[in-house]
């Protein structure tokens, strides 16, 4: 069993207008958030100048950050959660429509694998 | 050239007492966060009841994060950066000995593969 699983998701030729609106993107991590069964507890962000936006929302199953290279139309998001109900992966296609990515790649890895009591990792 | 490095940090056989406290673990990740040449731009931090706790510190070349779980003396911790000048791979040791870990595994992984001026993925 694992305690967590961690998407690392990759959204390539995103709107970068829309990278660098941090209100935007604080709404759409929250929403997205809620979308895939988490309860968002509170959020953090900040906006860079000249350009680009990174941000986090802390839930009570872990937490989804975002950062974002509107010059490179690029955006790195983490969605971290625990506990067997919410399914990270469902944050895939919600979050490639709310930027308008035409690329995406992800991965997801298991955090904390645990054996006899003990914590190992995959 | 990536935009991003990502490490992936599990620390296991921690203290327990350390792993609940939210004031030393925020204080940690941000003196952390500086010993490896980053700098801090705020953090958030959560005490969860009965235990744990998750926290992210902002980082102008990213993110430091951390979720821990007292229960089973564990923490997942993340360290984002980008930029060629800041290694998240040092921040593994202060963060073993801050949290006392006695086991600690972590994979590396670049993040925003940038080729041709287009953004690929590793």
């Amino acid at each position: 069993m694992a305690l967590g699983k961690h998407l690392l998701l990759e959204l390539m030729d995103c709107n970068n207008e829309l990278l660098n609106d941090i209100e935007y993107l604080r709404k759409t991590l929250s929403e997205v958030a809620t979308q895939i069964g988490a309860t968002v507890i509170k959020d953090s962000f900040y906006q860079f100048t000249p350009q680009g936006v990174s941000g986090v929302v802390i839930i009570a199953e872990s937490h989804l950050s975002i950062h974002t290279w509107p010059e490179f139309n690029y955006a790195a998001v983490d969605v971290f959660t625990c506990g067997e109900v919410i399914k990270p992966v469902d944050a895939v296609k919600p979050l490639t429509e709310k930027l308008r990515a035409k690329n995406t790649k992800y991965v997801e890895l298991d955090r904390g694998i645990l054996t006899e009591n003990k914590v190992e990792v995959s």
